[in-house]
């Protein structure tokens, strides 16, 4: 043991369960927090045995206060939060609810405890009202507001508040991103079940993949050694091609996929084929928000000089996402 | 008739009642949104005959749809809402749900209605994060985030969306606001009552007083020809300093009431004197946050050149806040 109490929000998540695996294997005492109990099936188990699980609807607020008292965290992980962009222009206030409420019930349970170091996952889809900007999607509005009403929170009350703005996560569990969505289609392709060519809607549209174990590390080297009130990206810092990443994939298999690239052009929501965008893990939406928009965000971005380097390489990653699925027959269905 | 239906939330407050009675006088169809019944009390009734009452929590999505389904109006004006600079330091997480999600679900429930025109009233206490500034208190973080929620919400859903910014707004009726304050205590030493002396934190704290029947004409001029994503300041535009008040309103009576004066320095909220501080009328609030934070915000602030002119002296004012606690006795204890 190493003394860290751990409670991990939105833990049943694709980047939560890797958090959750990698601090109690790192020794730490993890509590996973979960929305509700997850049903008793045949399938693996969503943690290690170390692992206790906590049910908590964070949008109630006198529960999450209970929830604090009664596990006494010595940092919090707070990956919940709904982040799909075509769901938040159906459901906006849901989102706000979510992902903005849930922040706040935290910090004001933590408000008491000072020693508690909070770490929230912020958006690089976030905009800058700053700069006259307005929001792309309601999905930027929700996490643009969750950064501002957790980095003030932390400035009113003293609170250890730190923000991660991650990239695009890949890498193997259940996910909702284009490269897994990718590898889904491949493998069952592999294993014989014929399948319709699979679209996106650019191939020259760049973004910055990054190892979800790559990711939690540095959400591990943040709570150790972060600055409270800064805000840390998240990155590879080597953007890639869609056509790129799609390219390299389908080198891994014998099958034949065919891959159908749409217009350039389509940018709103309901155009996006439906195989690339919705329900993006956390940070990773791909609504091509254009870069300068995360750059100019109100509070400084620093860069992650916390001596963290990714670690993964781009082919373990899409190799392991496939492993995944072609492994998980259940999980190849999204 | 005039054809408006307009709904006013926050109708039983202080600038809501001024408004119910206004709009009614107008021709308008008004509907006042009360969070609960009132009571059954031999008290004169809230509003004139014939404005409707709606009985509704505003922080319950369902019921907020429901509201604006059966209502269907024209026009709303929001005024509803918390707005204690100290009490938002005890319940700060209450404030976000009170005054940002209520704005939420108004706008999702208007959503289909682009026709709409909704009047929210902001504070001019908010701060600018895109500045670097950080809020002086829960109360100017929740403002904050109520007036960029509900001007982003505009533009993404591409309704009505309009900003009031009022500055103390005084006159008769049951307000917990300075000028109230001093009325009630001179009331109460006129009609024999034994009173302690009025304290006051600062003499030459300055602040824009406007008359509540003038505020009220604005929000009808920002409804009526306001432009929708605009901010508009409404003040008298002559600050006044607490000393010059006070004196004003004592050159009414001629009861000998003592007043005192705090420490200048007094800025945190727990150390301003009960009498002068709590429960302040929207918009109304004097921490003392400087005029420039209120300038230096996120969205251009209009003055409001929409032929609107403040028409209600300062010494009718007080005159008539006087006579409302001088023949008003159960009100005159706040």
């Amino acid at each position: 043991m190493t003394g860290r109490k751990l409670l991990i929000t939105g833990a049943g998540g694709f980047t939560g369960r890797h958090a959750a695996a990698y601090f109690a294997a790192e020794g730490a005492e993890v509590t996973a927090v979960l929305r509700r109990t997850v049903p008793d099936e045949s399938r693996e188990p969503l943690f290690p045995e170390d692992v206790r699980t906590y049910i908590c609807d964070l949008n109630d607020g006198e529960a999450v206060k209970k929830m604090i008292e009664d596990t006494a965290p010595s940092e919090v992980l707070h990956l919940a939060g709904k982040n799909s962009v075509p769901e938040s222009w159906r459901s906006p206030a849901k989102y706000l609810e979510t992902n903005v409420m849930a922040a706040v019930y935290l910090l004001d349970a933590l408000r008491s405890r000072t020693e508690v170091r909070l770490l929230v996952t912020g958006s690089r889809l976030k905009f800058n009202p700053g700069a006259g900007e307005t929001p792309p999607h309601p999905y930027s509005l929700s996490k643009t507001l969750e950064e501002l009403v957790s980095l003030s929170w932390g400035t009113l009350f003293r609170q250890q508040v730190l923000i991660a703005e991650p990239c695009n996560l890949i890498g193997p569990g259940p996910s909702t991103g284009f490269c897994s969505l990718l590898a889904g289609h491949i493998a069952r392709s592999e294993q014989g079940s014929a399948q319709p060519p699979f679209r996106l809607s650019s191939r020259q549209a760049q973004r910055d993949f990054l190892d979800v174990r790559d990711a939690v590390r540095a959400y591990d080297c943040i709570l150790k050694q972060g600055e409270p009130g800064n805000v840390y990206r998240i990155e590879s810092g080597k953007p890639r091609s869609l056509g790129e990443i799609a390219e390299r994939m389908l080198s891994l298999t014998w099958a034949d996929v065919r891959v159908e690239w749409g217009t350039e052009s389509g940018q709103k929501p309901e155009k996006v084929p439906v195989s690339d965008a919705p329900k993006k893990p956390a940070g990773a939406s791909g609504q091509g928000a254009p870069q300068s928009q995360a750059e100019s965000g109100c509070f400084p971005a620093h860069a992650s000089a916390l001596n963290w380097h990714p670690e993964v390489q781009l082919e373990r990653s899409l190799a392991d996402i496939l492993d995944y699925y072609r492994s998980n027959r259940k999980g190849a269905s999204p």
